[in-house]
């Protein structure tokens, strides 16, 4: 077992009861020995749901799955086993699914295309779905309002703490609640960036709304995170809206009266591709990559991602090392127009580069203070336009590699 | 000092003399202490000189300058330097190299134009050109023509082995030699692949054969070549032909005549960049990936270079593990076609994976056997066209780590 991230939160949040979500997790053996492996979630009759998905061509079983399910926009259940990714496991990882969904649907009485279906783990060994289908009768009879703490856990695979987060938001004057869960520790990187992660509102909103907003999030949370550049072929990002608080019909994401709710939703978001980030496997820093003056916001994001994801930026900031010549090399490797002579640098607020060279008189100082701290901020300015990006990070430490090069064994 | 590279070659290899150059090194004190880190080589009138550069838009004032004079493509001394890279030196850097060029053209009675300047080692600390340029008549007194050793160690920064090929080559009945030097550790991706080689040879052949043959090799060797997918701002490979062996006179790279002098100019560029990747910072294991059946070959080099810059593919080879699933993820994130049902990998020559599934039956053993060796081999078939390409890498281990915490320190 992991040692807890240096960067987890105090405490899981206190999500409260959200009208029409039941939620049960259960152990049923799949990889792991003496925890929960399995969360189901039964939504109300009438949810509507949205979901985004890693672009990987390679993605899992259950990821095409869910994109066929969500396009069609109505849910009742969600099954979600930690421990095996039910990926790059051919025809057999279908079957595996469309037996875990045709159970399912049975047992609860919904169509097929109402049940989500996600798997997180190891890649490439087949899923023993009747460890699944097994206990679903077991995980009914525990289905309860108030178990977001334990959904978090049951799906957690690396991850060293539970990952959840909540706001109240307020539509046309009715309160509503946003409750989320994530996991993801390794292979994260945009497209998308979490393994799984699973939002849940009580708001009344049909599936196009939902779609809309949540892509939009995402862009914004998930892809805008990058742990180790890997891309997942098994992410996937859920938004169910049960419907349970009667507000006004809403038809456009655009509504103005669904402001308060896209900023608290995009809050949600945030906040748990935050987490996902400070338990990145073997994180001791989480890093803020800030560039501005880029040629626009598309190229400002992809030269955050180099910065973000160059392993020598990753190594000098594990070793506290305010290295700063190496986001200059990841700007220039990032394959989008910047003026070296115009590039500007700051750590920690404190300005270490300007119009292309080191500042008169830098001292290093209180940058290498900044550099000891547990959050490093780090600005570029490439002196070109006006596009800007912001992406978070996490260092690259010996603890990622001792992760990963005995994951399986 | 970090320890020998477990991959790194029994010995330097014997390099002949060759007509038309001299070499020396000298220790300067730019950065290091108890060692050479100046290299000064002067070829003889006629030499004729092709270029390539690493294509980062934030590239150092060296490399600036070799672009200009490459272009001319004449050539009489190359002055090289370890310990700082006169990257992102603002006008600074520029001064500096113009200072040592001037002073270098006066000191030989020859054109700046063909004086070449090449710096390695850390970015955006200014250049303490006079301690090169106070240092030129020194180095000169000690021109030698057999000092090809000492020459590839003056250039070495966190290198552990100097690194050095040569091989012999028949032009129209006439024996050449190409001797070559390299140096680079990490900062190793394509565009360009090693920070600093610079190879010889006394064939007679102009600026436009020489370029273009360079061009196709590095293509096939340091561009082929990844440690850490970080791109140099001073990666520079130059090629300086003598023109002391008088054969036939050619002008078109594709004469027949030239086939064994291309063949063995290749096979040059290719030792030097696998003793590159050999030496990558922390490398304890030599990794060659192969990509076929892909759309074509740059889909190909592109879903290669995805895999070996993995750092879950990496980190599962340093850690012995047959870890293939994260082979496939590399491939899914490409973002080259790829038919996940149609993929075949193979490790060490052992089919592991088949139609986008392990094979039936599949024993690990072999496989694993395989991973505890010093050089790893993965060929994948993405299933699509005819496409290949080859690249080379190493793993990433905690001395990579603990090199790039501190290197500054």
């Amino acid at each position: 077992m992991t040692a807890l991230s240096p960067l987890a939160p105090a405490a899981f949040p206190t999500m409260p009861r959200l009208a029409g979500v039941r939620l049960a997790s259960h152990a049923c053996g799949i990889r792991y020995q003496g925890r929960t492996d399995l969360l189901l979630v039964e939504v109300e009759p009438g949810t509507q749901v949205a979901g985004v998905y890693t672009r990987s061509l390679t993605c899992s079983a259950p990821v095409e799955w869910c994109k066929q399910a969500s396009a069609k926009g109505k849910g009742r259940l969600l099954i979600v086993n930690s421990g095996n990714a039910n990926a790059f496991t051919g025809s057999a990882g279908i079957a595996s699914v469309e037996r875990t969904v045709a159970k399912a649907a049975d047992l609860f009485d919904c169509k097929k295309s109402e049940v989500y279906v996600a798997s997180t783990g190891t890649i490439g060994v087949p899923l023993s779905d009747e460890k699944i289908t097994d206990s679903l009768a077991a995980a009914r009879a525990k289905l309860a309002d108030d178990a977001w703490a334990e959904a978090a856990k049951a799906i957690m695979t690396t991850d060293t703490f539970p990952k959840g987060a909540t706001r109240t938001a307020v539509i046309d004057g009715h309160q509503v609640i946003i409750n989320g869960i994530a996991k993801g520790a390794g292979m994260i990187a945009p497209d998308m960036a979490t393994m799984l992660s699973f939002v849940f509102t009580d708001a009344d909103l049909p599936h196009d709304v939902l779609q809309e907003l949540l892509a939009k999030g995402a862009d914004r949370s998930f892809n805008a995170i990058t742990v180790d550049s890997d891309t997942s072929t098994s992410d996937t990002l859920l938004l169910f809206a049960t419907a349970k608080v009667k507000h006004a019909r809403i038809t456009d994401a655009k509504d103005k009266r669904l402001a308060d709710f896209k900023a608290k939703l995009f809050e949600v978001l945030l906040e748990l591709a935050h987490q996902v980030v400070k338990d990145g496997e073997g994180a001791s820093k989480f890093v803020e990559i800030t560039v501005t003056g880029a040629a626009g916001n598309k190229a400002a994001k992809r030269i955050a991602l180099a910065i973000a994801n160059s392993p020598l930026v990753k190594t000098a900031i594990a070793g506290e090392d305010a290295n700063w010549g190496r986001v200059v090399m990841a700007v220039g490797k990032a394959g989008e127009k910047a003026d070296r002579d115009k590039l500007c640098i700051k750590i920690g607020g404190v300005e270490v580069a300007r119009d292309g060279q080191v500042v008169p008189g830098y001292d290093e100082a209180p940058v290498t203070e900044h550099m000891k701290g547990r959050t490093i901020v780090i600005e570029t300015d490439v002196g070109i336009g006006k596009g800007k990006a912001t992406v978070w990070t996490c260092d690259l430490t010996h603890a990622y590699i001792d992760i990963n090069g005995s994951y399986r064994t």
